[in-house]
């Protein structure tokens, strides 16, 4: 009988435990698996922390957030007991056949040195900000964008009954999706993010725009954007290698500049970490729940060093190399697709 | 400067109104196009009643359910008024030069033969059933399977309380789709759609097997799923032509004879309308929006007879034909792919 | 120390977890109580089947729906087994010195005999349909009122569309708290409960004054509602004493009188078991576990006899022979008041 | 015919529209009157800027957010053009025979002055921040707990999966019910309000008390809280008199100290003004719509000077120098309840 490790690594992301437990449940039922899961990520793979998982560890987690498994930044080769030699030494020791990661793109490039280093390793995508190539779509962004737009519809009320222009900075350090998804879903008035600049002139001519028409301007503006003349005030914060919302962030500079520039009264909210947490959205349900079993048939099949992705409505396997290889960005095309309606 | 007519046909569904506003939206702003919009579907075409449409009569629309235009179940050849001659003569007396016509299988119908009749006539596929064919997905189904999992929650809770299977009918005549997303979605024990023949014995034998697990058995049905051995008890549902939620449907049939025959105390519950108004999801309202914007350069390059669709993440163009050729229902490897965890 | 011995009885209520989580965590803390959890409301208590409660149990309990305990509807006086001398027995056996039932009018009605017979017991009021006596509100009532009035807000969208009469059945057997609740939040144009009789004449007269104003009319019916003019087609479901959401019940008969009479297409809802499970409101958790924390206090005073309650914002004591004194149904006043406004 | 001008003033609060839905349906339907709206709070009255309000300008309002009549914190003493004189001028002009004002603090206070002038008003009370005296609960309190504690509940499970400490920061300037009843409902660790002393070493020890028994600690803090030993880095926050807020609040100041000192990863959110928008709960429509209703009572009366209230479920009637003589904050009693379970 196979027995399978499952890790989950990097941020916290809704769908996580579905993954957890379609593979668990599919693997056992389907190809005679047994499971045991390792301890906040790489670290328990690392140490050996692992703890057995079967049908009854993953009972009623499809609409948990979180991880049953805990999660941590902690990579394989970080520390001198990592690497795939070690790692190899403690997957004998456990008697573990092979390992299923759960992660974003440090997780794959992790996973990809691992396998081609002589692990047996599959992979889940996972990435709240939906940029990791060759899957249409990750488990966990649909949960963040209905957040954002439930925060959006909140936000636009108060901005009509104030005439204020409101700035909601949703998460996006290097990808713009959530913005783009949320601030469409919202009918936001400019949306701003990392792959596309904007100056300062056009948003404020946006929002006058919009206060010309009798509304109030809404913004969504990803956390990774930023102006082109900023300068110092704002570029510090591109330093930051953590996973913190960044209070005092993107839309806290902009909302003071738009308010002197155009005298709209303007404020700000930074939405922060409630967009990664929580119950999924059931299409994060599912989407996660069919990784979680599809990958269990990368195991049966030695199907090493691949990943499950979504291809429009099927699940596909693609290697780690060629998911590395592109970096999903928002499309040109796909930001003048909506932008041709701001303002 | 085009003038184009827009209405929504069939059952309601939410995103309607993001379709209508995507269109005029994108319609003036980027092709100048003039807008007015049909009343109660295509009774307002063929009787001519019309209002105009422009960007006041659409704000706000993004995050409303339902459609301000209206909606029914009136097809374009089903009066002497109706037909393709005069129609067009309509069409001329308020110079509309072209008609986006938004709904299901029968506008898809209705609209090929117009097309194939003269009338410029471009199409938005709407069905909360989520089976017209060459598009990925409908919006209004991912709401629906939200609300149907949202439901199903709720009522786990109580099973699992009261130790009560639980049997809950979601929407679904012909095609399961709500039923395997949101019963995919809601971790429930047995799926039953109409696609797929499942014995009364087999349904109580997953029942059993979770009952003897200590669980609470949970049981998604789709409206449309016939015991193979029903018999009149059921059978005159299916001449109810109407949309209307059977109650008294599938639901309250199967829960009376699982509790028989497994001992188990069953409860039925039927969703019915609320699956299909109300606020959509952010995936909804962005597949709508998209959809709107995208119809209106079909317009614009006079690609007639055709309709927009979501293929992966990028919209494409379907002749009516083409998508009516393909009924969507739930494949059997899909279906299998759930069933291996039923029970 | 003591040991307190906790019981859920009766249909399930969002809240139940809660209220178990507030005793086990002050009843420890404060008061140095043990507790244990008797299975399955009063059977657990007559036949000794218990589990130990500690911190760890109710850890992540108050935004669980559902309880741990598990419930049914057995009472202490129903087998040979039960009754005040054999109940003293097991919990002399068990060590018990005081039991919490929290539960409905039978369940206070069982506590207050099982109180003059000898038994140290106290009360938490719960019933989802509010009419428990000398509390303002019971625990659950809120999120019910809140999961109908979403409803109501979805089915509006979809009436409107389509110029239809909706007609949305909620729980309440006798007492039309949640009809009127939610009827008022979602802007309901006839509210219908057990307590005020309302003629076919008077209903039909205000769904036709909706439709005169171009608007598509809102009933909302408790299902205790019957029309004076009803005589056998409806009066067979007053026999079902089970809590069974009738499927065929006042919705279903009202929709189609009023179809006939007005002409306005009509459809029905039931809503049924959603109401009563899953996450609870914030309201309904604050109260249930401020009243989960007040009943340990009445253990420690050993105020035997009477059960916890809400008075305006303070939390009361009121003794069981009070509390049934007083069936609480919507008054006359209050109807009026939201009665004005129908049609 | 009486006819009765409303005005909304102060921070935007879910259930505003519906008390002037609820006022003028009421009105116009058992009392005769009829309505304006003046626009943008007191700036409308002062400045004679008001609209007709009749039922078609209400219809729908019930669940929308925000206020038609526009809000802003202008005060009707604060220009020239203010003062009883003035404005008893301006509605002598406008045939305006009575105000009903809607609003805070502030608003009481300036309706009670401009009843000693001779100004025929009357009020309902609003503060999202529910520190209004003499009455259980102001409308727009549910919904922002609610959508406090929703958060909350995303947060933990991000805080479990990453054994992180996630503080949030909720509104409350001077008053600590939103954390209250929000942390109540979300089970949080620590909640620490304006008006209740806790130092650093407490927040740290309740933090590692949790981290102990293996579990990640939650603390809500509303924005209000200051910690006793802080000085400047905090204290310049005081000073800032106007909604907005405060990004880099006491949740940031919070964070990195309790990481350092407890050795816990850390991480802040601040809520914002998501709390103060959209659609309303059950609870605060019903509440919003029974004041709304019961303060036209008042105007048919004659009973100036007065403000509806709720007391238990009852609608009374309070004199605004009561209201204003008891500033409604957390007594002890309420905190110490909470307290006894944080750690």
């Amino acid at each position: 009988m196979t027995k399978v490790g499952i890790l989950t690594s990097g941020g916290d992301c809704p769908g996580l435990n579905a993954v957890i437990r379609g593979a668990v449940l599919k693997g056992e039922t389907v190809h005679g698996q047994e499971f045991v899961g390792f301890l906040d990520g790489w670290r328990g793979l690392v140490e050996g922390d692992a703890v057995p998982l079967d049908r009854s560890s993953v009972r009623g987690l499809s609409n948990q957030g979180g991880t049953i498994l805990g999660t941590s930044r902690f990579g394989p080769y970080q520390t001198p007991e990592g690497g795939a030699q070690n790692i190899a030494r403690t997957l004998d020791k456990l008697g573990v056949d092979a390992v299923i990661a759960i992660g974003g793109e440090g997780t794959a490039a992790a996973s990809k040195r691992l396998f081609e280093e002589g692990i047996r390793i599959v992979g889940v995508p996972k990435t709240i900000d939906n940029d990791l190539g060759r899957t249409d779509y990750c488990f966990g962004f649909d949960t963040a964008v209905e957040i954002a737009t439930v925060a959006i519809d909140r936000l636009r009320t108060t901005g009509n009954s104030h005439k204020r222009c409101m700035v909601l900075e949703v998460m996006g350090r290097h990808a713009g999706w959530i913005a783009l998804h949320s601030g469409t879903a919202g009918g936001a008035h400019a949306i701003l993010i990392p792959e596309q600049p904007e100056s300062i002139d056009q948003i404020c001519a946006w929002a006058m725009s919009v206060r010309d028409r009798g509304r109030a301007p809404m913004v969504v503006v990803a956390e990774g954007f930023t102006l082109p003349d900023m300068t110092e005030a704002h570029s510090h914060k591109g330093l930051d290698g953590f996973d913190r919302p960044r209070l005092g962030g993107i839309a806290e500079i902009l909302a003071p500049i738009i308010e002197e520039r155009t005298g709209i009264e303007t404020r700000a909210t930074v939405l922060g970490h409630i967009q990664r947490g929580g119950v999924p959205t059931a299409f994060d349900r599912v989407l996660a729940t069919r990784l979680g079993m599809a990958v269990t048939d990368l195991v049966a099949d030695e199907d090493w060093g691949h990943m499950v992705a979504l291809h429009g409505t099927r699940i596909a396997r693609v290697g780690f190399d060629e998911a590395l290889a592109h970096h999903k960005l928002v499309p040109q095309e796909r930001y003048q697709e909506m932008r041709v309606l701001f303002g």
